[in-house]
């Protein structure tokens, strides 16, 4: 509607609006031009500049541009912009030494990177897992060297002078993106791209959540914000708007998200591929959205900028923060060569050059140095403060305390697991998804960090909590999440939340089928070591006439081969209810479960002892280890299996029935353990899995059969498609005979 | 900016905005509420109504409301109703007999669907593969039986009563969800939410793209529309804003979006998860949007939108088009109990009473089959047409017929596989992603239909056209397509392209490891048989530094056991331009391309011609094909093994190394070539790949031994992470001296 902005033009909105009248508020104005002394030793940067309306898109939109406030600030600017340089310096050191990395990043976001850091962020650099910290994420992970530097100035001891020396070398606590398993101090796993603003997502949905249970009128026990630096490749991946129309949707009002908009990606000038106008987009998401238009040397632009975001309570904030990637490059700088390589010996110099650094690389300079000092003890006293505030909240709210505690330490309720269902052969036939079902609700009552939901199919996977409401807007305190039809965004959120506090559980579903929409999420949980627990349903065939496309296949397969995840397909009750255990116990890696859609029968011998173990006998008529035949089966084909071994013995053959729910428990077992189950010395072996056969030559052998399917679905009734692909009792007992 | 607009202020603004004055065109208004007659013999629909204020999202939206206007429309508005409710009566129909399925969409859709099939598009039902039809995508595939009814009133073979009555069933041409491969006038495979658009922002990508290229001032022989149907489901996944973000940045004005905003998904109403401004969101991303109001009988404003959106023909437009899941369903209507069920017996006869239905099961009344029956005689005109003017367009403009042509039928050029560079022992190392180029560049010179690009990695994926510009809204006929940093949207849109034409060879690319956020896509690749060239650079832990988030590990064994892919990684130069030969011969199923960013040997003994089959020897000391041991190398490894073989000759060793640069083709050939090569007899077998080792044990057997990663890669140089993984020679040649 408002035709582009000018500067001036778009200050004086921004005055009316903070103002709340029309008349222009001049002396707030007049601090919009604030003259920066800078280093009096060089000449002004070379920088190339450009006249914003030519260059930059969203002019059309109606974001203003921040005005500018000063903050309690009283930091001297020469000092902040040194500080600034340090960082950028740091960066370019260790990627130059690495020879590997991506400076443009940290050299733009340098300014920002400071004022989070040293200005806006509570945090203990010395205890990095202080519960009410702030939490920041670099959704932009290719920049982490910007993350390094700020932890290395803050006072973290993982990121010490030779940490940032042997950046992206083997071994060290700096990799080529930051990882929270490796680095103490980065809260989340990111690099490829939007999986960090939707983990910020789930850390801003944690705190609103925690805070709305725990917060009481006279103790503010909660109560921290999530910041987010993510950049033009965050934005255009599907994962960030399907994240972040949720924190819209949920009104994550202390989720605050600084968009670098330097217009350059790895091709080049992001007009070549990203034109859509992003402010007006998070606006229809239901963002505050701020614009500042200088981020390079804008430093009370965006003070101002985060400090309304702050004061915006029930909605999310977005800062479009406009740099220049590479600042401070003469040549390179505005450039996609800086986005990814060293910048080179000679350019470095011509930046120190340029920047008036005088420096040897790695060097802080002493008044930076003892600026950022004050952080440690400082933190401490932030930390020590909440202690304090919480042995006052735990003799007023015992219980609640002992609740949060449980949250914040990741410690399990002792006798936990006594909450999970047992069945036996007469109990009911049930689909495991159903089966799920009774487990989520009983553990949710013994589990405080329990809570998830599904991607717009709770009513078919099963994962309501009945005595919970919806995680809303306006119930935060409810434990039902309503993920919409956006499975790529609710893994990574639900890593968000897992990695929140230790004592976080949190589930997600969809069809088995659509992990593949959330696959890299998954991949994610695996690396960074998040126990999520995922509630995959109609796993097979056996979903019938929805056909192909919801059918999965290779989904076993391909998970069993994914580092660690464990890969759960449990046959019935006993065995949903061992999944499940096996899923809480394992705090520091994710579960999949793989769930039916239709009805299983309770079978004898199966037991939640054998899902810990990943596979084990249910029924065996041999003796002396020795059976004629191994039958083996998972999920809805155990059954299967265990029919066939009926008949064969009857017909008088000594068969053994394992049930094979987790092949990464199986193969975690002792050796002897694994000989009584799968004997070498016998190898008619037949396996039955309505999934692909791929890989199962592993627990067959070279001469046993793998009975599955290694084709695409059908469309039809399930018993039909089960008898047209031979996924039948006919079919193992058939092979059985051919191999013993 | 604009507050929420009551229905007439919004046929105002746009009366205004169509007459381009201020004064108020009071006779277009009046035609904004006409009066339709409906069916006499029934009661008001009791399909339950409420104020859009309180209601509906998006009245903060400037979106206009779509003024009225008739079209060269003659059909009396009785049997246009009469029409949409066989529509709505063959889905209710189908979906009860098959005790299966989705009425709700089609209910709710069947308006739009009648003016689409019966009014707006172009196609000939006898001949659905005529190329210059208009392309309909039921993005909202669920819906299915929505298109299937259509297909039957239109007169396409495929879908006779018959088909309706075995709707779901086993062997069917009517599936559960849309499937091209199974039913002639299904243009893509949808199911899979958030698929469909994409795939129809690569069909309207492509027309678009030969517009441009093939069409003359004299004859436009390559015009046609895209038009798709999706829901709110769609609108929530993060593929679809990525490909409509590309849409609406490449212009493609020939694409119309229909949004069945029916404000119900299967957890219930969508405010539940789903309240961003969706209008909002698609003006950011540069799209035309109108607003139709009343979806469920507003056939003129249904009508004026899409000539509205046909006369934009700079951007895509979406029309949201405001209905009632189930519409006409007494009791079920706007409920989710609708969308995905049956709907009872009971609830069918009170539909049937309610709309004023007195046939049987399936019946389709005479006049509304004598009124469709045009299409078929229409249609083969319109193709008779356009072959007449394609006649005359090869006489004037042969060579561009020519290609034309080739992308039309998909025939390739005769010799075109001459253009495949061939390398010696002596060609330089390279990386494979170079020589991946070397093909591109060389293929692209002899195959018309090849186009594509990478998701912000040209330069990293070695996919630039050095021939061709880029493929943007004003240089459409250029090859190089720029997808940003959106690789599920790239493969889906990909889908879309291969599907417009049998000659279209669409290449994407990106890392091998953002393959997981593209998995959808690829599998609907695999399913739907579209020969999508993947081309996946970066492919394992050799590319270094830049950590586990961005080393494959587990991805080879996934896609391996993918149904219809093929998974290729290749060696060197030749084995390269053999995987690029077997990419572009295989037009029905996707190739994956795995490719280093190191520098590899050229190898001995690789040969275009191995790797048609798969896996052959590359060389071999043994005889009377007994060899002492089997080394199997794929890929950057390969050149370990032929290394190991060297040092194990030395020392008396008889070894082959075979190369398996493409497991699936290995299966295909004969038992002879497979014994050949993998001699039964010969257990000692040691392969060595930079990946899972899952799955390896069906290539080197029980007593084999596979050498692969089965853990996270790490940061540091990548010959490190090679030494400390142990994917050595040394490792080789241990585990060979072991078992021979």
């Amino acid at each position: 509607m408002a035709s582009s902005l000018h500067l001036s033009q778009a200050l004086l909105a921004r005055a009316v609006y903070l103002d709340g009248s029309n008349s222009c508020c001049s002396d707030r104005v007049s601090l919009s031009f604030p003259s920066f002394s800078g280093l009096k030793s060089h000449s002004p940067c070379k920088v190339a500049t450009w006249s914003s309306g030519s260059r930059r898109r969203g002019g059309s939109s109606s974001v203003r541009a921040t005005a500018v406030e000063t903050l309690d600030q009283t930091t001297e600017v020469s000092l902040v912009e040194k500080s600034v340089n340090t960082i950028r310096f740091l960066a370019i050191d260790a990627v130059e030494k690495a020879n590997s990395g991506h400076p443009g990043l940290p050299m733009g976001c340098a300014p920002m990177g400071h004022i989070l850091y040293d200005e806006v962020m509570r945090y203990n650099p010395k205890n990095p897992s202080w519960f009410n910290r702030d939490r920041f994420v670099l959704s932009a992970g290719h920049g982490c060297m910007l993350q390094y530097a700020l932890l290395h100035l803050a006072g973290y001891d993982t990121v010490q002078e030779q940490d940032l020396k042997n950046f992206r070398q083997w071994g060290s606590r700096t990799p080529g993106h930051p990882e929270n398993f490796e680095t103490l101090g980065v809260e989340v796993t990111t690099g490829p791209l939007g999986q960090g603003i939707a983990n910020a997502v789930g850390l801003a949905l944690a705190e609103k959540h925690l805070a709305a249970r725990f917060n009481k009128p006279d103790s503010e026990i909660v109560d921290h914000y999530t910041y987010v630096i993510l950049g033009d490749g965050c934005q255009m991946e599907g994962i960030s708007n399907e994240a972040c129309s949720l924190a819209g949707h949920w009104g994550l009002g202390k989720l605050i998200a600084l968009y670098d908009d330097n217009h350059i990606s790895i091709d080049g000038d992001t007009e070549i591929a990203f034109t859509e106008n992003v402010d007006k987009r998070f606006e229809a998401l239901g963002w505050h959205v701020i614009w500042v238009k200088n981020g390079n040397t804008g430093y009370d632009e965006i003070r101002a900028a985060i400090k309304e975001a702050k004061a915006v309570k029930d909605k999310p904030t977005l800062i479009k923060v406009t740099t220049t990637i590479g600042f401070g490059s003469p040549n390179k700088a505005n450039s996609y060569s800086v986005h990814g390589s060293a910048l080179g010996a000679k350019e470095v110099d011509a930046t120190r050059q340029n920047l008036g650094w005088p420096y040897e690389p790695f060097h802080v300079p002493e008044d930076v140095k003892k600026h950022w000092s004050r952080h440690a003890p400082q933190g401490a006293k932030l930390e020590a403060e909440w202690n304090a505030k919480f042995a006052e909240y735990e003799k007023k709210y015992s219980e609640e305390a002992a609740e949060l505690k449980a949250i914040i330490t990741g410690e399990l309720p002792a006798g936990w697991e006594k909450a999970l269902p047992t069945y036996t052969p007469e109990s009911p036939a049930d689909a495991t998804r159903n089966l799920s079902q009774q487990n989520l609700n009983a553990l949710v009552n013994v589990l405080p960090g329990l809570l998830g939901g599904s991607a717009d199919l709770a009513s078919s996977n099963m994962t309501l909590l009945k005595s919970y409401g919806d995680f809303q807007k306006n119930t935060p305190e409810e434990r039902n999440v309503r993920f919409g039809v956006r499975e790529h965004g609710m893994g990574a959120i639900c890593n968000g939340i897992g990695l929140h506090s230790p004592g976080f559980i949190p589930y997600c579903a969809t069809f088995f089928v659509f992990t593949d929409y959330m696959r890299a999420a998954i991949r994610i949980s695996a690396l960074c070591e998040a126990g999520v627990i995922y509630v995959m349903t109609h796993d097979s065939i056996g979903l019938g006439e929805d056909g192909p496309t919801h059918q999965p296949i290779e989904h076993l397969a391909s998970f069993r081969a994914m580092p660690n995840v464990l890969m759960l397909r449990p046959a019935d009750g006993n065995e949903t209810a061992g999944a499940y255990k096996v899923a809480v116990v394992n705090r520091k890696r994710p579960s999949i479960l793989a769930l039916s859609r239709q009805k299983l029968t309770q079978l004898p011998g199966t037991s939640i002892e054998g899902v810990e173990k990943g596979g084990y006998t249910i029924s065996d008529n041999s003796s002396g280890n020795k059976p004629d035949v191994i039958l083996i089966g998972t999920g809805s084909e155990l059954e299967i299996a265990a029919a066939a071994a009926e008949d064969l013995r009857k017909e008088g053959k000594a068969v053994r029935v394992v049930s094979f729910v987790s092949w990464e428990l199986f193969y975690e077992q002792s050796d002897e353990y694994k000989e009584s189950v799968l004997p070498a010395s016998v190898t008619a072996r037949v396996s039955i899995e309505a999934g692909a056969t791929f890989g199962w030559e592993r627990i067959v052998g070279s001469k046993g059969k793998a009975i599955g399917i290694d084709r695409f679905g059908a469309s039809a009734p399930a018993g039909k498609i089960y008898k047209e692909f031979g996924i039948t009792k006919e079919a193992v007992i058939a092979a059985a005979k051919q191999l013993s």
